[in-house]
């Protein structure tokens, strides 16, 4: 969380109240997965290597903290912590296979590392922990995090097999894009931050409140994703960037510009992109410095680079809004802070 | 089960029990992966294709009979056991992306018809959705059954893993084949054994004796699978056979083999099945005709094929025995059946 975020001075306070709840987040995240078998427990372990910027627990945690600033962090937000970091790992273990990545993290992925089977089983040993966890809570409680998280999982599996389907179709419009989006991305964290807030005993309008907050900052942070795609720097991001073209997925600048430009205009781009055809040249150089910069500049003269950016400026805006019912608290103070970094974020 | 056993005629009451449940496990197995995105459904659909013998449904309802003769077939044991199958469908999903598999049930395999990553995403979907249905069981016994279901997700992908671990791991003993196998194959029936009694009423210890009886039937069932893959007929098992020595999976006929042969038998061996050196002609002549009826008459010289048979045998035997503190009904009359029926069939 520290990554994501400079606090000011008053809010140091709760921020390392995340901070030590993270701690016991990753040390129920690695109990959660332990076993006899060592080529098991090798996998695991290169499983650390990918926790980045915890974002899922910390919002369990904070949401949590926001929904009764006289609580604290409890044992159950630490275990629904672990098994949104762990669903979210599950995807991202299943995500590299698909996209043939190699690198993670600035790591080596697990396909890359021990093969495609390797990967696989791992996402599904993941999936299988998570839920085996989530089952850890007692109560009703307990009951209705299993349903959710079970739920999740299905749409976020649902919201990435609707992207399959539109792989390589150059007209989708942005109505399906955010489907996939609120699906795929943001359903994950809409469900941490419902979860923080009704284990900290929120009724169930206001636990509402949170999961739209999580919603609408789960697209903002997809799209920034999207333009740090096309715009970031691969240093500073930590894995290879321009792949979501090369692969045919379609992201937000690029849909507004097929949809903005003229006829002309959007034949060239999409020769550029190596669409048109399944053998371009312009597909590989797209990837490269001189097309990017190229693909860039003709994304800037359909204003769509203004257009993504400005969505999720809007998205934060209603994000930062569904939390308005919420009493002041430095947890809220930090959640706000958040929200307002995700699209400020480089990486 | 119909498939799988002919009946006596006293026990036709309680078989058709049991087809029944299985009308009503399909329905509720339908239900729990209904969604309202036709890509989605599509993939679903073809799903229906792969049901086959619905094994662990029925054991779950026949455990549940047996535990408590007056009892019926409850919505919880139609749940649970649309959950076993959901588990075991999306595990073959999975399996045959692995496996590279073109066919399965005499059908294209998804991987086949829709590529590799729509099956990566539709296995992670059905697992999901198994995990949802199970929260949905409630009270405490709903809770320990979520927490069994993903311990044995855990449980059955370590397996996997262990089995990558040592392909073509020429010196693999028995003791280690026998742990993969219990993991990957019979920890999913013995689960759906001892549900399937605890939903009845069953006290634990009782309940562990269906577990037991599920272990040994597993075992003896995937010991089964081993041999049908060396010796089975393509048109009758209803997929392409002699995968595993093609994969450099090891079965128990050629671990025994390779353990009893002496050196010059062993290193023809391995020749055979194109283990001695990565570019060997022998491992796609395996496939053939030919080099299968000679890799057979390779392996019943050390007489490998009747040790594993003998296996198989004795742990149906272990698995029968398990039941005896149960009292004799229809419903236990017809698992004691289908346990022999396991080392009997040819499909």
């Amino acid at each position: 969380m520290s990554a994501i975020l400079d606090v000011p001075p008053d809010l140091l306070g709760v921020q390392q109240t995340i901070a030590d709840a993270m701690a016991r987040v990753e040390q129920r995240f690695n109990d959660a997965l332990r076993t006899d078998l060592p080529p098991v427990e090798a996998l695991c372990r290169h499983i650390e290597s990918y926790r980045g910027k915890m974002l899922r627990p910390a919002l369990v945690a904070l949401c949590g903290l926001a929904a009764d600033p006289g609580s604290t962090v409890s044992e159950d937000h630490i275990t629904v912590g672990a098994v949104c970091e762990m669903i979210h790992m599950a995807t991202l273990v299943h995500d590299d296979v698909l996209d043939e990545a190699d690198v993670r993290r600035k790591g080596a992925t697990v396909n890359r590392l021990h093969g495609n089977e390797a990967a696989v089983i791992l996402g599904d040993y993941l999936f299988s922990a998570a839920y085996r966890l989530c089952s850890s809570i007692p109560g009703p409680l307990g009951q209705r995090t299993a349903l959710l998280i079970g739920q999740t999982g299905m749409t976020l599996c649902a919201g990435e097999l609707l992207q399959l389907h539109h792989r390589e179709d150059y007209s989708l419009d942005e109505a399906t894009y955010f489907e996939i989006v609120e699906r795929k991305t943001a359903s994950l964290i809409a469900a941490s931050c419902r979860l923080g807030a009704l284990h900290a005993g929120a009724p169930d309008d206001l636990a509402e409140r949170f999961a739209e907050f999580g919603m609408r900052l789960g697209v903002a942070f997809q799209i920034q994703d999207d333009l740090l795609d096309l715009t970031g720097s691969e240093a500073v991001v930590g894995k290879p960037l321009r792949r979501d073209v090369e692969l045919g997925k379609l992201t937000l600048p690029l849909i507004h510009h097929l949809a903005a430009a003229g006829q002309r205009q959007r034949g060239r781009t999409l020769a550029l992109i190596g669409a048109d055809g399944p053998d371009a040249a312009g597909a590989a150089a797209v990837g490269g410095r001189g097309a990017k910069s190229l693909l860039q500049a003709v994304l800037s003269e359909t204003g769509s680079i203004e257009h993504a950016r400005e969505s999720a400026i809007a998205l934060v805006a209603r994000a930062r809004a569904a939390l308005d019912p919420v009493p002041d608290s430095p947890a809220k103070r930090v959640l706000l802070l958040m929200a307002e970094a995700v699209v400020d974020r480089a990486f």
